[in-house]
């Protein structure tokens, strides 16, 4: 018997924090892939405080707005609609998400390559 | 030095043929997952030609109509923001999509798994 599809929408899920903050949700996760939902109301992390992982990260903004921060001092304003490819080791922040309104992302996390670990904290 | 960014814009791509049909570009892939962005116009595929895929699937509608049909008989309506997880073996079809205006999908295929027949627990 074939398997059976599992339906849903992007705006049913765990709101962010009303008093600010991010909440996520596992949609799917096989083989090492994790496709996430996030939500975020006025979130940041804190400055100097990276995010570096060990394998490529596809970043979808769908609803809100955004800036991310990488390492090395360049700042990214998303609008819905644009995505951003953050590869294994690439060394990035959520710098800011809009405080009066909700911010949805879609996040895929794809599989650590062997051999392509993440770089040494610095 | 920590690896780059790519950003780019789900709005810009390949778009669907004028005539009807698909087109598809793959946004990222690694280890054995791929994220795909897909613009579809009048797009059928024939009734009883299946998909049958070893691994899960993920699929996010942007923008547009569609409807997909499932072994069984099932045919589910697609709107912005409807989400579905076609498991590893789940038999599906495009049954339409908007003759009118481009739909947008967002499909992410993650690793098949050996042996493994059941889609994760959410």
């Amino acid at each position: 018997m074939s398997p059976l599809p599992r339906f849903g929408r992007i705006a049913d899920g765990p709101p962010a924090p009303a008093g600010g903050g991010e909440s996520f949700a596992t949609l799917l996760a096989a083989g090492g892939a994790r496709v996430e939902r996030i939500a975020s109301l006025a979130q940041a992390d804190p400055p100097g405080a990276w995010y570096d992982q060990p394998g490529d990260e596809f970043v979808l903004l769908l609803q809100g707005a955004a800036r991310l921060g990488f390492a090395g001092g360049e700042e990214r304003a998303l609008a819905p609609g644009d995505w951003v490819v953050i590869p294994a080791g690439c060394r990035h922040r959520v710098a800011w998400t809009d405080p009066a309104r909700e911010t949805l992302w879609l996040a895929v996390h794809l599989p650590p390559i062997a051999g392509r670990g993440a770089i040494a904290d610095q």
